[in-house]
């Protein structure tokens, strides 16, 4: 297989949730930020923006939304959003105000920029030795997060990434085999997925049990029931929260 | 700043739409998606999935679902999705059924992981040399293009990417300052956006005037108004086809 000093870094892609304390070099996080700049944007419209959160103060109640307390340690806390604001303003102060940045497509473009932006920080990261982990606990709570960052209209949180050097040795957690997930040409449908995932299930045991001998709920399939069960209602509002912010999505397409 | 092999694939990023016509090796695709299931994702869910279109016909239609004739010529062609279907299904035939992967939270971590996907398929595709281009115009006609793909109920369409040995040298495009979108703490919002751009409209114009001396909207606030004045009303009914997809995307909260 084709390797290389990118390829082998992203084939040991893990999740790090413990750093070292010290506060990242400046010329590191410029050059994360110079990464994010250069990043794919849907048309050239770069409809996406970061904040860097270095106040403590907000990183315990980013915490505290994540209901995860190591995120108030992150040597590196970013915040990726949606930014259809900044072209809005744009298209208004040069005198031509259009009023399409609040679109449906124009919010699902800028969602996927962040996205891909927040990926592309990771690869830059990991590069440098670094650790990552995905926040998408951010969304617990929109509105509070929403008044915390002072997000404008037209502006919407996409997920959080924390960045430092690891202080911890977590294994790879196992994937599940391509076959499951990667189709040729249209979707594969299995006739039955118990048989379909038991492979991996066992896998996933023998992995969590190494871990944690003790562990209850070993399996994937275990750990999907159980998630998949866990409820947060307030996550479920997000289409009154993207309203709230000024995105027009409609009720009815007819309305 | 510091620098290494993939920091300088990153930071030396540019989109190539003609490709050399030769396939790509096996054991390249084969990297590319070993790669993809390696990305990090949401709770371990991993609720995402990869169509590659090899079928010509397939290819051809996706190209005018895109309304982009060179898409139809991709060496590569993959089409990423948000997956809740296999997760829902794994619950269904393990004799759990939950019925919550059709939430609104579930769709936009689903959403979030194939977006990461596709952009840790992107660096690895450059780190080899490769050119790679989002597309985003497959969400021109969803339900042609679920239809296409065969997408059952709990899938939806995210991004598409072409992969394939460069055609061309095309120039790197200019992007808007640091200062203009990443902003630490809290978001800061500029007293006139017009004289915020100024500077980039600036670059902007030497840029594509370099390229196209005939070229009517050099400046990126002229091309924004162009961009934001285009009008896809089909894709504008994103929710509608969500819904139709099985994602119970309330009206309103209190429905």
């Amino acid at each position: 297989m084709p390797d290389n000093f990118t390829l082998a870094h992203q084939l040991a892609h893990r999740t790090y949730r413990a750093f070292r304390p010290e506060p990242l070099p400046e010329a590191t996080i410029n050059t994360l930020f110079e990464v994010a700049r250069w990043t794919a944007t849907s048309s050239a419209m770069q409809a996406s923006s970061i904040l860097n959160i270095t106040d403590p103060n907000l990183k315990a109640q980013i915490a505290q939304i994540c209901n995860q307390s190591y995120v108030a340690k992150a040597p590196l806390l970013l915040i990726f959003i949606v930014d259809q604001y900044r072209n809005n303003a744009i298209t208004n102060d040069i005198g031509h105000p259009i009023e399409t940045a609040g679109l449906p497509s124009r919010f699902f473009q800028a969602f996927t920029d962040a996205c891909i932006t927040a990926q592309n920080v990771v690869n830059a990261a990991e590069s440098m030795g670094l650790g990552t982990c995905y926040l998408g606990s951010i969304l617990n709570d929109i509105p509070q997060l929403v008044q915390a960052l002072k997000l404008p209209q037209l502006t919407f949180p996409v997920v959080g990434l924390m960045v430092g050097l690891p202080d911890q040795d977590p294994g790879q957690r196992p994937r599940m085999d391509k076959s499951l997930r990667i189709f040729d040409n249209t979707y594969t449908v299995f006739d039955d997925y118990a048989q379909a995932i038991a492979d991996y299930d066992v896998i996933c045991e023998a992995y969590y049990r190494q871990r944690d001998p003790k562990i209850e709920t070993p399996t994937f399939s275990g750990q999907l029931v159980k998630r998949l069960s866990a409820a947060n209602p307030r996550r479920e509002l997000i289409l009154d929260f993207l309203r709230a912010q000024g995105f027009s999505l409609p009720e009815r397409a007819d309305d």
